[in-house]
């Protein structure tokens, strides 16, 4: 985008709000405008989330409720449109993407490198926070991270998510050649596995009831494949089999299900790690205590991200992570109503749709 | 003991061994003798740990079942009686604190340094090995901490619970100045809290429903103790009000509740560490999952102890813990019976019961 | 100070300021005014750091030049005495210590909470920012924390070695019953044996080659003192043979000598840890390759602090280390030249001197 | 090897001894029997580590001299030959990678899982224990580990310098994304890389003063190659450059010169961890101090490895580290003068020589 479009870029822009459960209108809003360190930014490409969708269906995440119409979104690439004063280091025009979390940089756990824990923060997209199923939004200048040439828009977007996987996996300490089990074969599961196996891992299995999510797995990353549903499959003894017995170093939990905290304390070996990344659907996460005990376990919960967009940018750069694959359905911002309401029937051939909040 | 004593050693011991669910008989066995590597040991004091309780009115520890008559008993000290060959590093007559743990040195897990989790682990006073409520015994002399001067037998006994206490501070690599609150103000609990005080925590909160182990910890070794059986009290709302709101650094869960793992969730500061050193009456481990996320905790496991002798001893010898308060009741071997009764009985005054087994 | 006592104070203030080597010079300047977020403070105590007496002596510590007439000092405690807009939680009178780092907050090295290594840090009293040799000073109202009843100004200034201490002890993840060796037994070395004797050291060496230190160490908190210039006396060889001929767990090297770094080294055990605290005298670190190779050493280098501040007044608020005796003599603010001369004259009974800034 | 070819095997065997500088000789001894535990192995692939070299054109490493004749070698595959007592879990026939470090097993480093610092360690090759330039050699069956179909004796003699490189890699705790330079690009340093790849770092930067190894490195792992040596580069510079200067993450010294600990200091950024690998051919290692100062760096020392075989194994098999293209030069036994001459003309082309001992 030019200087010249900027200056005619028109005062309203297009939005999508939430006014209830199911209740996403599309409206026209003032365009904001960027104050001291912040930037205006044109929207790209936004991923819907699963927590997006969650909000869509029951209008709110644990205590976050959506109380008024909000602006949902926050997994987001954008042209950099207009810098406030003293935003320097980014030029009108850069593609970047963008870190959704804006902590407060005072607090203790701020100052302990503990962002994703700021009491503080302000968060993209969740309430009372607009995010970015818009045409503009304006962010901190800081939170903008230009990508090098080849990585596009949807890849941008889909940085966010690969932020949380690097968190996941910075959690776990791999050592090379160590053997992981992944629970869940959504986006957050797959990028985990990804970036486990340029990390060290030698062997990884996933496990997902969902017939289509194994047969993406298996070709994207996965050495084998295990559904947890199919009758007569003990999934234990499975993974026990194909691990002479030991189980794997370290099982990422990235399905929310009741049950897949305690499967990844069974199929990880003593002394192994179990990584926390799903949301749950119930507000509980069971173990069972002998296991835990016997194995000695360490169990860590995933909690947003640290500060991994530069490393985030590296691996998608150098090809050692490739996020394309995961975009399977891609809609323009004036249906967005459609993506939700087919990620809401759960259609099980989508991993992260997209949106194009505008074009370039 | 003199090696003139040695010689005129009956060639038979006095010993207590369970039958079933609450029956424990005092017997005479034959004698052991020393293989290569071990030594014969006159068993000084056994102290009686909330696990053979469990044994003594249960019958079993989830997977562990006494099938045949056996010997409990595996926090013990003792005086050297008799070398093997090879057994060299002690003398005869010394007063060693023992290891009852006799990991196989070659398996993955001890080769990377926990023998605490090792699978081929032989463990004395554990299905189906005989431990130490016995006039005799014999174990690996590596298995064998000699005691400074001034170190006497009870203390020596309670070197075993120092130890997994040691293992569960070590688990939460605790900083200078940072703070605690442990759950449950048993033996475990109390010397956790003792060594955490030593360890850099500048502020312990213990919990515990019964009175006399509140006082006890308040005279012992906390700053705080609180009631979380009281009516009106809110365990989590009076530890945020004590630590300005900000929750404690480290939870020790050392109670064994159903809902202790998650209290100590909840009174943990984000970004925080859980450590579970209780051993669950049922088998379920429960935590509340947006809590846990929310606060991106880590989770712990205490399982035994690894190498943790030599540092324990010191901690008695130098003054930095003391274990004698702990041993609150003491019985000859012949009233061993009554001993177990006390504890199955809970009676709520007795911390440490320790079993005199033999005199010098 | 009341509100009234504020209205009346002066437009200017007492400094000293270096000029060049050797030249210290009091003067009357303007008096600062605290910008949005930030703190007018009436300086209380500031205690005189080696740092300062080599800027003093040399008039640089290695790239850092004083090349403008400058304000040293950054150990310092102080009252509130005008609040910028936005500055809460501060109240007017409040006795506060004070963190002299100001670090970006937003790069990289902030955002994984390693503050002290800001390549954007402003550090009070490092050429060229202004220090706290003063009567008043401005800083972040977040740098200023508030001091519990019973902690006094002279103690809010030794916060600051004290917080260098917590930072070193930290990077040696001590362990209940370690042990440990100090090289250097200055108020670094101290703080840091105060701090790890309260962190899990069990025994705890000092080494240093002035008598009145080494007496002063073993009144204060070392178990053995040792002088390594003492003819036939062989460091290593006492230590090994006071270690059971297995060396300790961490050495901290406090002095900054050329042949500490080594020693250090010589004096850890086999998997040890090195923590390197002094600033040498020359810009060379040296080690024994085959000894630091045998060893499988690891070597830290504290760089000033992190986040330490509310653990440091935690730590005296309650009595687990007593920072008082370290403050050797006072001088009020007229005498600064008198006490830089004594430091710089190598005085042997002096730790630390105290300035006294101004009357509350 | 059928159990026919092992019954009628001969009873002495032809071995390579070292008993003085520069005179290695080829002579017939007997063969040694298996005792309990054990494996007599028929060698099938040694490598010529650099150290087997210093030992021929010095008679020495530090303070391990060669005082009797001396069968060097100590990166070896064989084939299962004979099994002592008690040597289950290992067939007559198999392939095996063997480990010569054989520790204690009980002493407190081997119990805290660092193997490689036990004191009382016997390692293959090393004065006094005889090594692998032999047709036979006597083992513990636990330091045999079995090769997996399509990996060969080449590869499988090779698993001890990748062993090395897994313990350098895993004393760095890298992160995915992280950046590195390896300073020597000898087998040690590729193979480190190559480790490193496959463990997140997503930019490797190699330095070498041989254009042939420069050139080795960029076809097998490089990102970029630099010349030390060449007149008018600044390495630092460049590498500053290289990463928006910035610095890598983690850089592993693996040249054993003099300048080199100090390089990697210079080129890592502030944060970062040195891991030095090389054995120097002075016994200085030096650090320039206010660069280590103001990075707060970390520096670690390799020290053989710990129990990484099975790790080392799946790396190989999965594909992920390539070894074979190491194995640059291959020698029958006899003529092992002829391969150690060679490499102490230090033929720049030689990366590891092979001594093929034994036909299957």
């Amino acid at each position: 985008m030019t200087e010249e479009m900027q200056d005619k870029a028109p005062c309203t822009m297009r939005v999508a709000r939430l006014y209830g459960i199911r209740d996403l209108r599309l409206e026209d809003l003032p365009r904001p405008a960027p104050g001291p360190g912040e930037v205006l930014l044109k929207v790209a490409c936004v991923g819907v989330c699963g927590s997006d969708v969650h909000y869509y269906v029951k209008g709110r995440i644990s205590h976050h409720v959506v109380t008024e119409p909000l602006i949902l979104g926050h997994e987001f690439s954008a042209w950099v449109t207009e810098l406030g004063p003293g935003a320097r280091q980014l030029e009108i025009g850069q593609l970047v993407a963008v870190n959704p979390q804006i902590p407060c940089g005072e607090c203790e756990l701020c100052q302990h490198g503990h962002p994703n824990l700021c009491p503080n923060v302000r968060y993209c997209g969740t309430p009372p926070v607009d995010g970015a199923f818009a045409e503009y939004v304006v962010m901190p200048a800081r939170n903008c991270f230009s990508l090098p040439q080849g990585v596009g828009p949807a890849e941008g977007a889909l940085l966010e998510p690969l932020g949380i996987a690097i968190h996941a996996v910075d959690l776990a300490h791999l050592k090379p050649g160590q053997t992981i089990a992944v629970l869940g074969g959504g986006p957050i599961g797959l990028l985990i596995a990804a970036v486990a196996k340029v990390s060290g891992a030698s062997e990884t299995f996933m496990i997902d009831p969902l017939a289509y999510r194994r047969q993406f797995a298996l070709d994207y990353i996965a050495d084998a494949v295990l559904n947890p549903s199919e009758e007569g499959t003990d999934l234990v003894a499975e993974i026990m089999g194909m691990t002479g017995g030991r189980g794997v170093d370290v099982a990422f939990e990235a399905a929310g299900a009741a049950g897949t905290p305690d499967q990844a304390a069974a199929v990880v070996c003593a002394g192994g790690k179990v990584i926390i990344a799903g949301i749950p659907s119930e507000d509980t996460m069971r173990f069972t205590a002998s296991t835990a005990r016997h194995k000695g376990l360490t169990i860590k919960i995933v909690r947003r991200m640290k500060h991994t967009y530069p490393r985030a940018i590296r691996l998608i750069q150098k090809g050692m992570v490739d996020v394309k694959p995961l975009a399977t359905h891609t809609f323009p911002l004036e249906h967005i109503v459609e993506a939700f309401e087919m990620l809401a029937a759960c259609e099980d051939d989508m991993l992260r749709a997209i949106i194009q909040a505008s074009g370039k």
